[in-house]
């Protein structure tokens, strides 16, 4: 079985979109992950602060890496996201992955997102589906 | 007061990350909108399919316009999307928004996205603050 | 195979909570079915209308009931409510399942519950897990 | 100004169906409660085992407490529940509810319930609108 690292790294170095919005990760551990990106112009919207498709986005690949990171691949079935604080160009996110729980098929987790000041912008639960496929 | 045409275009010209996705407004009324994108490989996440960040992405677009689309400014405060089917590179995915209920300061809308062959890819409910900032 | 019908009725028949809240069986289809309650003192809140507990329960039914509805055993994974107007003492129930997608072993389902003029009081939407196990 | 043991004393003397469930207020402070209740056979489903709602009702009792312990009435906007691990007859359940975030006019809370031998039941999290009404 490949370690949470491998894992991980292979998902992210085949992650077209996950690159795109310039993911750093920061730790990876068993049902756990931190991921780090920075604010650009590219990822703003109408009213000129972060689209929540953003954080919604890196709250996804959070749940997916730490969700995968046991070595069964894990697809999601459902997620939410709640936004609490607007974002702005250049802010740093930080994304904290954690496990609310993980039974035989289903597991739970929970994304917050901080900003530079360590203050939270967005709060996601996301469900996945684990399969007994091996990575 | 505004058209919901002219609030869309005004939006959509100034959302840098709905440009990105190449978003196109199909039709725009009070409430309900559609938007179409086609799927490139800057999408895609580590497992080649597209990255559930992009079909919620879509669909928060939709829900703003939809929501702003009466000429108040509407902030989104939560949000969740059900992933239904795999979608791939080059797919072309409509996505139909429509309301479910509007009050005095909460508006829910909900938005389907559908693949090429008509077939739902995603199921997206949205729960938006209705400001009394005009646009 | 047991029918739909048949199902249901030997759901309904031992289902203690679902009797307490005296929920009647209007209609019940593969993927779909319609509940009606009417509403007692005893499901009020301290706002003096009616606990969004109830809404859920009854909802949770519906979902119950369309999801089995094919057969096989369907146990909830995860659902949302948003609650839209107020419901009072005496008021008139009826909650509308339908299926927004069903695959292999997740099924995805939308409850809307209405009150006797025909005003949306929730929304609900809720994921099943289908096990092959049958009823 | 009430204390937030003035406000949730009063809610609950007043709330007939959470003491239809038999709950007990624990613990409450400014943004946090705990409850308590001991599961009965009219709580239970068709499958033998607590029925949904309840798990959800307890949680948003315990979101309704925590909200509005401010002193500012609070209405629930929306919100969502996932079910981890089967409840059976004479389990004792707790309800353990936390502030995610307190914004101006919207709140995020999340609930966690917990069995007799400390294994999460249900995770919840709900959004409520904050008035400037007094209780």
């Amino acid at each position: 079985m490949k370690t949470p690292q491998e894992v991980v790294s292979y998902m992210l170095s085949n992650d077209a979109f996950s690159k795109w919005m310039q993911i750093k990760l920061n730790t990876i551990n068993l049902g756990t992950c931190e991921l780090q990106t920075t604010i650009h112009a590219d990822m703003l919207n109408g009213f000129e602060i972060l689209h929540g498709g953003i954080s919604y986005s890196l709250s996804d690949s959070a749940l997916a890496f730490a969700a995968n990171s046991y070595g069964f691949k894990c697809v999601s079935i459902e997620s939410s996201i709640s936004h609490l604080r607007p974002v702005k160009n250049g802010d740093i996110l930080t994304a904290h992955a954690k496990e609310i729980n993980r039974g035989k098929t289903i597991g739970v987790y929970e994304v917050t997102i901080l900003n530079q000041d360590d203050k939270k912008v967005s709060h996601f639960k996301g469900t996945v589906h684990i399969s007994q496929e091996i990575w």
